[in-house]
């Protein structure tokens, strides 16, 4: 059976326990403090040596790290990676966005005031960020003026990958409602049968 | 014909132009002065509207952004991506970490010290880029110290977008002499038939 260490407020992990509850498939679940530096310890380096969650263990004990990794590992061959040459890069060019664009801007300042002391000298990393989450939210909102999902007309694990941080963007600051098309978006994901929320334990 | 929309001295656009003369396919090479604010302008913008290079027009007008994506766009199909899910979802696991544990840390702070005025307050960010630098690197050292590629001991699209701005961490202040391992792959993807280096125009 599949392993997947994890922390439950993990926008990262999240993406993995959302996909796998709509493929409806089983996993083993393994939660990492990761406030207390859990993924420091060298049992956990074993399995992922850049230390960080989500990881997924298969079957075989290989492990599989970075969570859009791991979404397009589960995803091939599912209706949520598409077929064909294009709409796969396009799905991947939104989850490159997601990781360089976006989770540095919408997550890491949700993390900063969630988890950070409320003196802690990164908060002054706050402004920036926020600033460049807006960009980020910018770029969805025109992408999304026009299209039901960011690929192909359906829902895919780019909307997944999309999905985790931005539906819990004002726990970091970054205020939803000048972002129409995305608030509608988020309702249509969230609408997906067999949807699950980011609270809710495995 | 395929167009690239590019900047000679950027390692993203560098990763593209050298996967297309390994697969020796002809191309348009645009180069966009990043400087000068041009990825900013309504005509770019319309291109890719995260403004940033490359960006890869396709025969149909089709344009393509985020570097790893259109790696694998290019790739798939070819031996630069293993035909099973298991090798290719550590083909992505590794680009995902040069976006996201690599190029920020590697990347930008050769982008500070070559681009921006020597009073710039953006080199207050270096020493701490350059600490994360040389932790993406260790990881780096430790996964080569047993194998000569990043994955399925071939290859892959996995090793030029490391190598891009690996080679070329020395501009940026990281100093590759602790890292033998890394050394010794970047010499064997340099090897490689039809191998270009980043300073060519093409």
């Amino acid at each position: 059976m599949l392993t997947l260490y994890d922390y439950l407020d993990s926008g990262n992990g999240y993406k993995i326990r959302l996909l796998l509850a709509l493929l409806n498939r089983p996993y083993r679940w393994v939660e990492v403090d990761i406030l207390s530096g859990a993924t420091r310890q060298p049992a956990f380096l074993a399995k992922n040596p850049n230390g960080r969650i989500p990881t997924l263990q298969l079957e075989d004990g290989t492990c599989l790290a970075e969570s859009d990794a791991i979404l397009w590992y589960l995803g091939e061959g599912t209706r949520f990676v598409p077929p064909d040459p294009l709409g796969r890069a396009q799905v991947l060019q939104w989850m490159f966005f997601e990781q360089y664009s976006h989770e540095p801007y919408v997550a890491t300042p949700r993390f900063i005031k969630r988890h950070l002391s409320s003196d802690s000298p990164r908060r002054a990393e706050l402004p920036r960020r926020l600033e460049q989450g807006r960009a980020a939210l910018a770029v969805m909102e025109a992408h999304l003026a026009t299209r039901p999902f960011f690929v192909t007309e359906r829902y895919t694990i780019a909307d997944i990958a999309l999905y985790a941080y931005t539906h819990v963007a004002d726990e970091g600051g970054l205020a939803l409602a000048p972002y129409s098309h995305v608030r509608s978006w988020l309702a249509r994901v969230a609408a997906e049968p067999a949807h699950v929320p980011l609270t809710r334990r495995p």
